[in-house]
């Protein structure tokens, strides 16, 4: 059975993937303590008791630990990552996965030469209604897709946010942290492996500190489809979930909308994908359809078989964040008197 | 009690206007039955059966007609409302109100020298869920606005059609025609009197005859609010409705959802209204809300204050359409062997 070490444990996002990887029959054999926020270190240690904590060295020296799982500082997982690699261990890792286009190039370096696997959790991975939409478009119900339109806002939870969370050198922009979920969604759904960036602005709309990139939308494109996406940390703190996360599928003969985290007003549970094809209309709760990413990780990781996992993906939208977050028009909005 | 004439019936919209003017007390007092289309005159002969009918030249010379009501080709609409108020009448006019800038520069200059109402029925004035949208956003509940996104997904009904409808020098192009609703309501939500459109793209996906624009989409701003719209020809045979237009709004408190023609799979009805503000969620009905539009026109007609149906916000939207149409980047659709 595969074992694994979470290191860095300065996002809570390391909870959901350690969870994922238990309920798939894997054993968390360690953790470091080090952290940024004591919180997300506190919250692992009440939610995962019986785990032992060690160094971050011990953990990488650990022959009987086949991988790591990484939620450290954005800028810091480039380099955890790569270490992890050149001392035979995969990596999964919290997005976005790397904060600039030269840790990109090191991390792929490093996969090419250990051989190993670097899988970083976007939503796609995670979201059974991303999934099935992704089985609805193969299926050619949609006819030829022609957009996706993507609609990500997020709570900003100010009071639980380390430092590093606005601090754009160590979180690495909007784009590069939130926008990426949407670009891989979209070469997921277009079945493509690049997509050009065709416009990018990323906003600050006055949510301290002074500049905090607030929001940010961009349009992308293959030869065949096209892509729209919003993301922003402007989630009302009256919404009973972190944020209302859709999506808009055109084709040319059917549409299908998911409501990844709620149905505002509506049915309870996530997950709720709406279809309308040259029939009829019919609605598909998809909150408890099985996410296979952790099986297919740890499959992965015991059969050196990463074909359920290809990495040219990852690495292209990854990419392309970076991209667009580095070429994106900067809009401050002007407030009133 | 005013009276009108219905000039031009090439688009079922004639019936719309028709139906809301005659609800609010005007009287039509006659039609000409030249059209495109026979199947839109004979629905109109069949809705208003005790409407005489009458040459357009006899309609305009008719001294107790106070109004028209023109839904005819998009091409030809600007000449026969500039011919109308240069015989004394006022000009309920289908969108789009003209296909070209040389055509909207003509209709300014015969509503100064005349001193008549030039209005154009788009969307936003005739929606109540808009109208209610518009009514929280100015309550200040959402907070400053962020953005505007508008998805606007229309049915194509292609056995319904005139030929003109897929000539774009008669229609004026897909933004000039659909997309000109975005844009007005934009501006209406942001309180702007002119936006920038900073991209726009129109998109053929196979849409016969070929080339056809069965797609756009354009990002704009004003110095303080940012707006994306999509419009599409897509809507699916099995929407039980023309399209399921939707806006959603991003405010720094609060976001606002509408649907504006139907909750797929959902409640009964259209117009329903989303909120999520600082303490909790919302469902609004608004289909039964009253719309005003008919009722100020017909006042705007008989006190000559025009304030409640100001006339610049439908000369910008209508240029900011015509320019997105003329710059818009082309993009047309590979499609599979």
């Amino acid at each position: 059975m595969a074992r694994f070490a979470a290191i860095g444990l300065d996002h809570r996002h390391v909870y959901d993937m350690t969870e994922g990887l238990l309920a798939a029959g894997a054993t968390c054999a360690g953790y470091n303590p080090d952290t940024s926020d004591p919180r997300v270190l506190a919250g692992f240690r009440k939610r995962f008791p019986h785990v032992p904590e060690a160094p971050t060295e011990a953990l990488l020296d650990d022959r009987s630990i086949d991988f790591i799982v990484l939620s450290a500082v954005p800028r810091d997982r480039a380099d955890l990552a790569i270490a992890a690699m050149h001392r035979g261990k995969d990596v999964m890792s919290d997005k976005p996965g790397v904060v600039a286009l030269a840790q990109l190039d090191a991390v792929r370096a490093a996969t090419e030469a250990t051989g190993r696997l670097w899988s970083v959790c976007v939503g796609r991975v995670a979201s059974p209604s991303l999934q099935e939409a992704i089985r609805v478009v193969r299926s050619g119900e949609l006819g030829r897709l022609v957009q996706v339109v993507s609609l990500a806002p997020h709570r900003l939870n100010r009071a639980l946010r380390p430092d590093w969370f606005f601090d754009r050198a160590a979180y690495g922009g909007i784009i590069a942290d939130i926008g990426v979920h949407a670009i891989d969604t979209f070469l997921a759904l277009a079945d493509a492996e690049q997509a050009t960036i065709e416009s990018a602005t990323v906003g600050a709309f006055g949510t301290a500190p002074e500049g905090f990139e607030d929001f940010c939308e961009f349009t992308l494109s293959t030869p065949s489809v096209r892509g729209y996406c919003r993301a922003d940390w402007f989630t009302p703190d009256g919404l009973p979930d972190w944020g209302d996360g859709r999506l808009f599928l055109v084709g040319t003969e059917g549409t299908l909308e998911l409501r990844k985290n709620l149905d505002i007003e509506g049915r309870p549970g996530s997950n709720h994908m709406f279809v309308a094809n040259r029939a009829a209309t019919r609605h598909v709760a998809c909150e408890s359809l099985p996410v296979t990413y952790y099986r297919d990780f740890l499959d992965a990781v015991r059969t050196r078989d990463f074909s359920t996992l290809p990495q040219a993906p990852v690495f292209a939208a990854t990419r392309m964040a970076l991209q667009a977050q580095a070429t994106a028009k900067r809009f401050v909005a002007e407030r009133g008197p």
